[in-house]
């Protein structure tokens, strides 16, 4: 496929040491070469792939340096995506590396559109959708434990299990063609059939098992939505300063939004909690007054967990009530804070009321109880299953509506074999479920849905 | 110079395609051997200088793949450092590469303090102090002439020129030498003094208009600080957005501090105006209201630049004197806003008011006037000569204390010749100002100051 030539800011934006230019394309070595000058007066497009090379960067309407800058050069198909590559490293300045850009804009690249080098990789043949997917998951990982399962699909171990899978089902279909081409044998038919239903059963199963990692997969690629709730001064800022001070809490500006969108998260034992408004905590101590009722109803129930905090030395009061009745049904972990001081509050009332939930006592003033608390979340998401390093997890909505899909015609076709519906009914569920899994990998997706999915990565990559 | 291996994130912290991690001293390749793993096994160490390897790095206690990377060999001296480095391009995720960082730390290398691989460099020999010095600058430009003066000085343009005069100096002191030796010679006398004078002249002049260009080259290094001032709703809130809009805005997190120090700047025709207190006009429109009078005095002196606007539909109140009484001798530029409403105030007034200020009418609703206002900015610091390219600037405030210093010390061997001093106390005055231009370049600088300059770089350079 011969595309054009992408450029692109391919490190975070910001001032650090070194930031790197990326271009990509049939013409990458073309125009490095219209704007690099070395020493020694080389042509980057006669140095041997994968070299680095120190010059300068100079604008050709002035003949000035525009800049120092390290070229590396990569020659196709060995590269990210499979295009010749040139990486500039430039310094990390917001000017400089702009200045570069811009040069490399008006000397015959494009601005690359956000994800268009992963892109290319997968329209290249390199990686296919769910490793192109993984790369995003991979950067935006917030835990070890993320990036580990990000890790995993980058590297192709979800691929090769819905590949496997696809293939059992081929030869499902295989035999299926046998018995519709010679009708006249009947013990071919029996054979399918029985083979049919063994091997739908097999992919099923393995399609169930995968989808039983997905609640674990999303919370580890997207983050627990975390809310804090409790009345006023029952240490709602404690506890979140607690979270944030015992585990460094990631702060993360949201590209092309404004400033007051930003998300906080804070690593429990390899989850990342999303915390919800947590600005408004600090400021307020007040979310649900802040926001409102109905507004703070709204943002429980999009939480996937809720820490509702009341006061050991307190009585109950409707309000706390109030908010044990909001957050029935939910994930919540309900906290008595300030152990260190006197008891007033209703214990067995509260363990009534917490009946179907998590309990923990804590002093935060005092830093007890912590280690409880963040067991009691790991515990409340993780039983352990985690831990297991080599574990196929998907994470991804997409995946697991895929899944999901392909369970119902996987489905479809186990019930009309028992059915005795005619063979080449089955074989069209099998067909479908067959398109299902390859949609994840990209093998039968429309452009405008790829499209859609890069265009949520971030420049650059 | 033997010193330990460094490492840290060379790029800035974020969310990005790439970042990297560097690694500098004589175990670098060793520990990216322990932790490397290629396709080929390739030994980073036996491989050709200035290449790229793609491959994994392994957590050597899990023997497990912790991130999928491209490792640049570069063996010194021919390196940034002129030590062999390493530069491991990973994942520009923050999980991603504080694991690969933590790997290096873990296996053999120290965390680099801030500026460490330029200290080094410097140290090495590579570059010396004010070269150092303008590779921040150059990472902190905030507009294209900065970013020039910056390269300019990193090239070698101000070390050159502190060469070439320290040269002369030597020249000179060389014949005193003789005059010292052969006092008995009295037409070497004369001509010693005659000499000296003429060099001493020239080297004076030579740093007198070095230092001329000090208040340019501060400005474009650091910024403007800008402050904006008028009464509510005199148009204070649409003067900063209509620059901010005209002008793409550089917003900075200023590292190390908390989230509220944000520092905005603009870039108007090549002058960085730093934005003071911006955030404060946009939420209360009201800058001297929210930090009290006394507060605002005090940011009012500290501004360079001080942009005072009045309402052109209201007359003029006691409020409007008082800021015109407040900013009598600060650089001001007098901003009558909201000319597409009838006129109420006394032009005539204002013009007196403004006697030795700029005076710009604009209407910001209308876009009219904008154009005058920061042609008005530009004019007031810059009157042309900024855009010689090729101008040595000095914009260090270390580097202007020097010169004044050297300035003075000259001066005295000027007079000292003049006065009859004695050629031997003549001698002394001029080898104190050969020793102040080599702190300048590092030639004669104690450690402390070399520990402190590199402490205010960013991580990673």
């Amino acid at each position: 496929m011969e595309l054009d030539t992408i450029a692109a800011i391919s490190t975070p934006m910001g001032e650090g040491a070194i930031a790197i230019v990326r271009l990509s394309g049939p013409e990458a070595f073309d125009i490095a070469d219209h704007l690099f000058k070395s020493v020694g007066d080389k042509r980057l497009k006669e140095v041997p792939s994968h070299t680095i090379h120190y010059g300068h960067i100079i604008d050709p309407k002035t003949d000035q340096v525009a800049e120092e800058v390290m070229v590396s050069v990569m020659k196709g198909p060995k590269t990210f995506t499979k295009e010749d590559v040139i990486e500039i490293n430039c310094h990390g300045g917001l000017v400089s590396v702009n200045r570069v850009l811009q040069l490399m804009l008006t000397n015959g690249a494009r601005l690359a559109e956000p994800g268009e080098f992963t892109k290319r990789a997968f329209l290249n043949g390199r990686i296919d959708l769910s490793q192109a997917e993984a790369v995003m998951d991979l950067i935006r990982a917030k835990t070890d434990k993320a990036m580990n399962v990000a890790l995993g699909q980058m590297e192709g171990r979800l691929s090769n299990l819905i590949q496997r899978l696809r293939q059992e089902i081929l030869e499902v279909l295989a035999h299926v063609e046998v018995n519709i081409d010679y009708p006249e044998y009947d013990d071919v038919e029996e054979m399918t059939h029985q083979l049919l239903l063994e091997k739908a059963s097999f992919v099923k199963k393995e399609i169930e098992q995968l989808l039983r990692t997905s609640q674990q997969g999303k919370i580890l690629r997207e983050g627990l939505s975390t809310v804090i709730v409790g009345r006023p001064n029952v240490g709602k800022s404690s506890l979140l300063n607690s979270l944030v001070h015992e585990n460094k809490a990631i702060v993360t500006d949201i590209p092309g939004t404004t400033r007051d969108v930003i998300e906080e998260y804070v690593n429990v034992r390899g989850v990342p909690l999303k915390l919800v408004d947590t600005a408004g905590i600090r400021e307020t101590e007040d979310i649900v007054e802040r926001i409102g009722v109905e507004r703070s109803r709204q943002v429980l129930k999009e939480a996937d967990l809720i820490l509702l905090v009341v006061n050991y030395s307190d009585e109950l009061t409707d309000e706390d009530m109030n908010l044990f009745k909001a957050v029935e049904g939910m994930d919540v972990i309900v906290i008595v804070n300030k152990t260190d001081l006197e008891q007033k509050i209703d214990m067995e009332k509260v363990r009534q009321l917490a009946a179907n939930q998590k309990l923990v006592t804590t002093s935060l003033l005092e830093e007890q109880g912590i280690n409880e608390l963040e067991e009691a979340i790991s515990e409340l998401f993780f039983t352990g299953s985690i831990e297991a390093e080599d574990m196929t997890y998907v994470s991804n909505s997409r995946h697991i509506a895929l899944l999901h899909q392909a369970i119902n015609s996987i489905n479809d076709a186990i019930e009309g074999v028992d059915l005795g519906t005619p063979i080449d009914i089955v074989q069209i569920d099998l067909t479908r479920t067959w398109e299902i899994l390859g949609e994840i990998i990209g093998d039968s997706v429309q452009d405008s849905l790829i499209d859609q999915l890069f265009s949520q990565f971030c420049l650059g990559k």
